[in-house]
């Protein structure tokens, strides 16, 4: 576009502000009636909201913030890179002069993935031989030190490989269900694919399989692997499991096409160390009239291995860190306590979360409010909370007028995730700030989930959207 | 995030679809009345809305549109480029089976950038020179052959320049206000930015300055300069106009914060050839009951010369031309013509509108609604339409469960642009889809605006908003 269009959606003149202006009084009811003039918002919560706004677009610290943690490298659960991680983080804390800053001690279970690995679909000749960019799941065994060599059979779901019956014996099962295109949501898609990946070296292995290969779950069709955790079953085989990208997906599938046996040697040298430990961080603004009461933001510290996890989820620790920064630089200090907590072992079993719910109840300490952050840095378009016709999505809705300036103006049940799931089902209510996410799933799990990857801009309005949220749900309570 | 979690909004169970549906249910009012529950949207709407978003989802197919008019290169209006996209877009638009396919002549300016800029600020020998990145501005006179060099004087307005009086005189005057951080609208703080790009070249020159050197355009500070078109008065001296990077810029306004005087080269070989002929691009969908009623949408096919356009507006090309491949892969054929227009010249002058306007008054034809994509190939997030209280806005928020499951549930008045804007100015309804934007600055005018910026998902959920739009409009008229 050019200059000649005044700014604003659609350039029909003056600021940008008027339609929106024009079209949140006239589309946003209350929370209970459905009223063409919505309750009025305290002036003192515009005004923080404001200024927490202007700081935050002005500065960007968010970005900065999160360019300090995936400095750190990738943060492996249990490897030195989350130790260090768990070290900057108290660090930052401090820094930024949060209360109350510790450490909290986790067992976590320490995986390491050992030399690249190494595919390749053999040819008549070793020349021939045709390399595929594949990569161990995470906690997978590895395979035995020379490799294994085996013939594969594809199959997209379970219920394919059930059919397969004694002609899986043997084989690498190759499971091939890509994510669904035509699913607007792409956690949609993901979800209906990643049972592949979580779940297929078990079954496979209860039909004899050797291996089981899982295409990398991703709209993109490219060269790069995305890993992610996959699980054994006691009494079943621990066969290895490893993903292949999408572009040699395809090309394995074309091959098998043909009809004629294909080959493939697999080789990785993974392997489950033990149990180490580790730590979620801890840090906190308290509050001045009710201190018990928290209002808990956070993101996980670890990620996978395969790139320093700057969506996934160094973003979430990032606007978790940035909204309490916000509040402060703002100059406000709510009734109630905003805690940000940096979880360890999202990505690989969920203890932080779990270690960090069982000492909350034993301090008998009371989270309210529970918001994680993990589906990217990107651009915030919703928020969720709790029940379909819960108190706190009901006031939450009264107050859209904090939240339109930032582009937001829907609001949805939901909120939850791994870390939080604990205290949700102790009763804390779930709120999430949901950013748009379409290109989330090119990167995630893989070696592009990179610094570059995140929008500065982006990440800083979801941030100020969370650092809104936790501060008006710690003045109102639920 | 992990695998341990349900899919969804925040992740509570079930499909996606659930909380969707809930919240479209119980937040969506009618468009007259405020109810919960609101007018049913008819069943083959419905259908064929689930179509279109199918078969776009799943094969892309507007990346790959954009794909072959990026492939033109540069398409700066008048130049070798430009013209070899109308032959292009000509030949795609009879491939895609459109009817009626013709390119309609314009006449255009062309102007022509001639060899790199070279732009240094002087130092105190020649090795001391610190080179800056520069462009000229699209219809500036260059510089003298050799070059011309003069003192600097910063300012941030015209105010700051009318202050300085004659001690702009013989001086390059710097603009250098910043685009404000704090719009979260990005096109409001481009609005309010501008000025300085348009108009500060006759703003200096009235002030005896020798040239006028404008802050690029963007958010970001890195090294890429962004162009845009200036202009000039008749009775003011056409003195040379570049944008400079904002990194460069910064380091500028830094030496002059210094106190002493900062001389700077500028050399430009820019200038303006002349009128050429060129031609708007069209084709459609005629109608089955009220052929004569059109429903337009439509793109700029011109770019800017310095990257290949792909946001700025190969994207608003490659919608508009996916909208009517999608209704003719669906199998529909609504009442009313829809009809593509590939605008030349919107950069340039925006004759390509103006002699579309004319020619279709001439003809008679009824343009009931226009749609103008030129806000970049990002995903959709609101649909803007005419007035605030307009019956196309009111009608268009009866139908919102079409365009919720990609994700836009936000209706506000807009539409318009440089191309429409003279149909619109005859009693067209302008309406548009209006895209999450805040990247788009980052590569607008510049080099980095390229395909590889563009994400295929999300420009193809534009062209599926798009189609479902003109599909509906064009089965209800307004």
């Amino acid at each position: 576009m050019t200059m000649r269009r005044a700014p604003g959606f659609g350039g029909r003149g003056g600021t940008a502000a008027v339609p929106f202006l024009v079209f949140c009084a006239c589309l946003w009811p209350g929370a209970t009636a459905c009223s063409r003039h919505p309750a009025p918002v305290p002036a003192a919560y515009a005004e923080a909201a404001e200024r927490m706004r202007d700081i935050g677009l002005r500065e960007e610290g968010a970005f900065a913030l999160l360019g300090r943690i995936t400095g750190v490298g990738p943060r492996l659960t249990g490897s030195p890179g989350a130790a260090a991680a768990v070290d900057l983080a108290v660090k930052m804390m401090n820094e930024l002069g949060f209360e109350n800053v510790h450490a909290e001690p986790v067992t976590v279970t320490r995986w390491v993935r050992g030399g690249k690995e190494e595919a390749e679909i053999l040819g008549a000749s070793p020349a021939e031989a045709i390399p595929l960019h594949v990569c161990a799941l995470g906690g997978s065994e590895g395979t035995p030190e020379t490799g294994l060599t085996a013939r594969v059979v594809e199959v997209r779901s379970f219920e394919d490989l059930a059919r397969l019956g004694p002609d899986a014996r043997g084989k690498i099962v190759f499971f091939n269900r890509p994510m669904d295109r035509t699913r607007t949501d792409p956690f949609a898609a993901y979800g209906q694919a990643a049972d592949q990946r979580v779940k297929g070296a078990v079954e496979a292995a209860r039909h004899g399989a050797v291996a089981a290969l899982v295409r990398s779950l991703t709209f993109r069709v490219d060269d790069f692997p995305h890993t992610g955790l996959m699980t054994y079953e006691d009494a079943v085989a621990r066969i290895p499991a490893a993903a292949v990208s999408t572009a040699d997906a395809d090309r394995l599938s074309a091959l098998l096409a043909g009809g004629g046996p294909v080959r493939l040697r697999l080789k990785m040298s993974c392997r489950t160390v033990g149990q180490v430990p580790s730590a979620n961080v801890v840090g906190e603004i308290v509050g001045t009239d009710r201190p018990q009461d928290i209002i808990l933001v956070g993101g996980h510290l670890d990620s996978w291995d395969l790139a320093v996890g700057a969506h996934d989820d160094g973003a979430g620790c990032a606007v978790s860190l940035e909204a309490l920064r916000l509040m402060r630089a703002a100059g406000v200090r709510p009734k109630r306590t905003v805690r940000a907590v940096l979880f360890m072992d999202e990505e690989f079993g969920g203890t932080g979360g779990r270690s960090y719910a069982a000492a909350s109840a034993r301090e008998g300490e009371r989270h309210l409010v529970v918001m994680e952050s993990d589906r990217g840095g990107f651009v915030p378009v919703a928020i969720a909370a709790g029940a379909p016709d819960g108190p706190v999505l009901r006031r939450l809705r009264t107050w859209s007028v904090l939240f339109e300036p930032l582009g937001v103006r829907t609001f949805v049940p939901g909120g939850g995730g791994v870390d939080v799931g604990p205290l949700v089902r102790n009763g804390s209510v779930p709120v999430a700030v949901i950013p748009d996410a379409q290109a989330y799933f090119d990167v995630h799990h893989s070696a592009l989930d990179v610094l570059r990857s995140v929008h500065p801009r982006e990440l800083e309005l979801q941030a100020v959207c969370l650092a809104i949220l936790a501060y008006v749900l710690a003045e109102e309570g639920v």
